[in-house]
């Protein structure tokens, strides 16, 4: 059978990713692996569906019995990639999609080498500051200091093999949706059990 | 200005590569490369759109004045990409597709490397049998040899970028479309330069 694949869609904080993701899952048969994290849930979330809400001491727990993918200690908090739904998922032939910073794609990067890593970027910096400011979430301070650290996040992006500008969303939606397809068009093992049959034909 | 790009289209005879460059042409904003052949036309075909017919004394001044990308000798005909046209839409930010066969996609990969490189493969060697008796415009034996051909180029797969099924031409067409999309949001120039503007911003 088929093996689907691990799509990671990472980028700054505010350039959209979260969004994206949703509407991938809405449109396309694509499993959205759940992180756990430690920071508390922000207004609307629910567990299980943004995130795992775990305590520290839970999060340590499931570091210690190899549970995670990847993870990554961000502004003070945990986050965590669950390691057996994705290799099931991918192994019953389901394609998989991670909305993880940075910091966490490169760990996976290490530990999954075959995933096909997007970068969200934003149109520009001006129109982060807007996002990230508009999500009212985040004191004066934090957004400063995010928008240096976006800078720094982004000379990251020659370790990704495609990036995406979340300009107009449903055409970012559309672009990753056009490297998902042709990332399974890649001439590949089940492509020469394809021509084993043609030579049985002849 | 972002350049464009080329899109190799190939793979056997009755694949149905020359049918999905049409319909590219028609649904997306690409130039189709239109070949030289020493060959004779077959009925409707038009001077310019399929191909420039041009005799074998001419083909080879082509050839001694280095106006071709690449050229090949396929059963007693040549056949030759123009070299000017498909570079300069490249530069003014065009995309250009080529239809054409295994052995001159091998001859564009050594003289053209960053083109991509899609191989079409029909469903079936059945269905590829098919698909030549009924073009009718060959004879029993052409069509025995061209099978028997079609397993010897397929082995050259592994030399392509991606490949697409042509079973259903719209999914294949869409599947080109997808991958074209795609290459055009790798990681590229054109992205750190996107960058450097949110550098002078910040």
């Amino acid at each position: 059978m088929r093996k689907g694949q691990l799509f990671i869609i990472s980028g700054p904080s505010g350039a959209g990713k979260g969004t994206i993701c949703r509407e991938l899952v809405k449109e396309s048969n694509v499993m959205f692996s759940v992180s756990y994290t430690t920071r508390e849930p922000r207004p609307g979330e629910k567990e299980g569906v943004e995130y795992f809400f775990v305590t520290k001491g839970r999060f340590q727990e499931l570091i210690e019995e190899e549970k995670l993918l990847e993870y990554a200690l961000n502004f003070e908090n945990f986050y965590g990639t669950p390691k057996a739904p994705v290799l099931l998922a991918i192994e019953e032939g389901k394609d998989v999609i991670l909305d993880i910073d940075i910091k966490g794609a490169l760990s996976i990067k290490k530990n999954y080498p075959d995933g096909i890593f997007i970068f969200i970027l934003p149109p520009s910096m001006s129109e982060l500051r807007k996002r990230i400011t508009g999500r009212g979430t985040e004191l004066p301070e934090a957004i400063a200091l995010r928008m240096k650290g976006v800078l720094k996040e982004v000379s990251y992006i020659d370790k990704y093999d495609y990036c995406v500008v979340n300009d107009q969303l449903h055409e970012a939606v559309s672009r990753v949706k056009a490297i998902m397809m042709a990332e399974h068009s890649r001439v590949s093992a089940d492509i020469y059990k394809l021509i084993e049959t043609y030579k049985e034909e002849i």
